[in-house]
């Protein structure tokens, strides 16, 4: 199976499917009306919902392959591909209402990102990366003519011109805080609350970098190939590869992921 | 001047002018080509250039009427009805290629907000309120029909159940830091970084309660409306009038917002 153009189709037909589920409960314009008890949470059902929708389409399509999911776990353990998926990254800006959070879904082969995508149904944005590199592509907007672009990360030389996002310090550790507190202190400017909209900001060249621990693998494999076609670098904070998720950094360029992992790594 | 329905197209129009010019410039795709020295900001020209648009139209249309803008200062300053402008709300998101900032209009009789709007051109939502009440309009989006929908804050009966929004706590001088902490751990959940895309949130029924200090007239005035003609409460930290700015919490209801004042208040 090649991870270029060819499987860009298939990416985007999952993330219709998924976007299906989440829209419906995203703003919550269904779970108002429909709503059966207190316990019911709209962001748990559009994850659920989602997540099986995605399953059946490549259980339909590619039925050797694995599938690693947030919600119903590991299937064909031992396939070199495996898809992973997070059908609802950024469960607190979903139930905000706020459109930064997105639908990751990656292909790995042998443990390896090779393609991946993260959806923005609402703001209609789809941010994907495989073989041919990185492209930004629009469902949906004013007209401009800019309906798939190629993307590329900033060049930003240094960390005092350097935009860092996360999505809260709160989730660090203490010591893995007062790291992230000094990176952020030698940065010109930092956003929270982003989630998988912070890495796509890296990938679309409009932020260097993003800081987080505690990373689940369905949480980055997706935004790997995203920012690596970019230009960009993602790994742990030891420098090592990032697809089993933990302590993850991604960066605009290798200039800047160096600067940053000389105050993360222990 | 009435500023029911008869002012909403007018409101629209001054968008439209502003979003042609925003819109050049957010995400940079202008700017990196037509850059002409390293000092250029893209935000403050796209500020600069969306007031002057603004403004242009309301002394086309409404000659005599006030103007108070971020930019140009205080135009007619003795005019009883006066339009009270921030181009571009949440500078930090917009250049960092965030969806959460936006463009602020409101008119004011005597000094008392009477209409307003808060336009994000880049997800083509319009959040409007007059003396009709408070609207969710979109420029674009999936062709589900919502094009045009009556707003309605949430009637979350407790901080215990409230979603909290501030740009940063950072923000805040100690004292002021002190009692909004204690406020945001008497809540379920909180966001940063929104600016007025926080009170579009409170206004559209999806988080409850901002709370912000050091805000400025044009930072708040056109907001007021679309909250409180939504159901919401904006007052200062002590129960009075919002639309000259300084220390300000928006509430969905009265509820919340007498529990809020409890922690707020010296």
């Amino acid at each position: 199976m090649r991870t270029d153009e060819t499987i860009e189709p298939f990416l985007h037909r999952l993330c219709d499917a998924a976007a299906d589920h989440t829209m419906r409960w995203f703003r919550g314009s269904v779970a108002i009306t429909n709503k059966q008890s207190e316990g019911f949470d709209p962001v748990t059902r559009a994850d659920k919902d989602a997540e099986t929708a995605i399953r059946a389409l490549i259980a339909a399509e590619y039925p050797d392959h694995g599938i690693h999911g947030e919600e119903e776990g590991l299937h064909n353990p031992a396939a070199a591909l495996r898809w992973v998926i997070d059908p609802v990254d950024g469960t607190r800006a979903f139930i905000t209402g706020l459109p930064v959070w997105g639908t990751l879904i990656g292909l790995t082969r042998d443990g390896t990102p090779v393609a991946g995508i993260m959806h923005q149904p609402f703001t209609g944005e789809r941010f994907v990366g495989h073989e041919d590199g990185a492209f930004l592509v629009r469902d949906f907007g004013q007209g401009d003519g800019s309906a798939r672009t190629r993307m590329a990360t900033r060049d930003t030389p240094t960390l005092a011109q350097a935009t860092i996002a996360t999505t809260t310090p709160a989730l660090f550790s203490n010591e893995e805080r007062a790291r992230y507190d000094e990176l952020e202190a030698a940065c010109r400017l930092a956003r929270y609350g982003l989630d998988c909209y912070g890495y796509a900001m890296v990938a679309a060249g409009h932020a260097d970098l993003v800081v987080e621990s505690g990373l689940q693998a369905y949480d980055i494999v997706a935004l790997i190939p995203v920012i690596e076609r970019a230009g960009g670098v993602v790994s742990d904070w030891s420098g090592g590869p990032a697809a089993q998720g933990g302590k993850i950094i991604a960066a605009a360029n290798a200039q800047l992921h160096a600067q940053a992992l000389e105050f993360l790594a222990g």
